[in-house]
């Protein structure tokens, strides 16, 4: 069956952020002053054959752990989305993905 | 009132994903064969001050049209996080935001 996993990856709370820094430096800039902090981060979705929900969250996890984030500056968060809203997967939509 | 917003930029489906297609190349090498497709983009938490959840909304959207999304190529969507949740702001936690 087909899974999506929305995966958030973000920097430690104790890293610095030099990209969210120059956006809330941009943001100020354009008079949005009463944003206070911003930290910018990554959100990756990934579609993935698997057997069960619990085989798509456990290859999910994995992945995070061994390639999408750095474990020693950054966290990251899994979300599995049921498998009808994986159809709109971008290669099954003809995207530019494949 | 404090308001946390939480904005997902994506790259439209129609539009090519280098980094994404990095990604899938990469967790192919490690072994996760079952990828399918993967679509790399922004998660971008904004800490800001707002007299409503409506104008903290308002606010949201019009900083993503303005400067965190490339409205070109990209979408975005915003979601608000209750203002209790966003207590747990970098700054006011002694992260090295401010």
């Amino acid at each position: 069956m087909q899974y999506k996993a929305e995966i958030h990856v973000t920097l430690k709370r104790t890293v610095n952020d030099p990209q969210g820094l120059a956006i809330r430096g941009g943001l100020h800039s354009l008079g949005f002053e009463t944003v206070e902090s911003v930290r910018a981060g990554k959100f990756i979705e990934v579609w993935l054959e698997a057997d069960s929900a619990q085989e798509a969250q456990r290859l999910a996890d994995d992945m995070s752990d061994r390639l999408l984030a750095n474990p020693v500056i950054e966290d990251y968060r899994v979300e599995l989305v049921a498998a009808d809203q994986a159809r709109t997967s971008p290669r099954s939509a003809g995207g530019g993905v494949t």
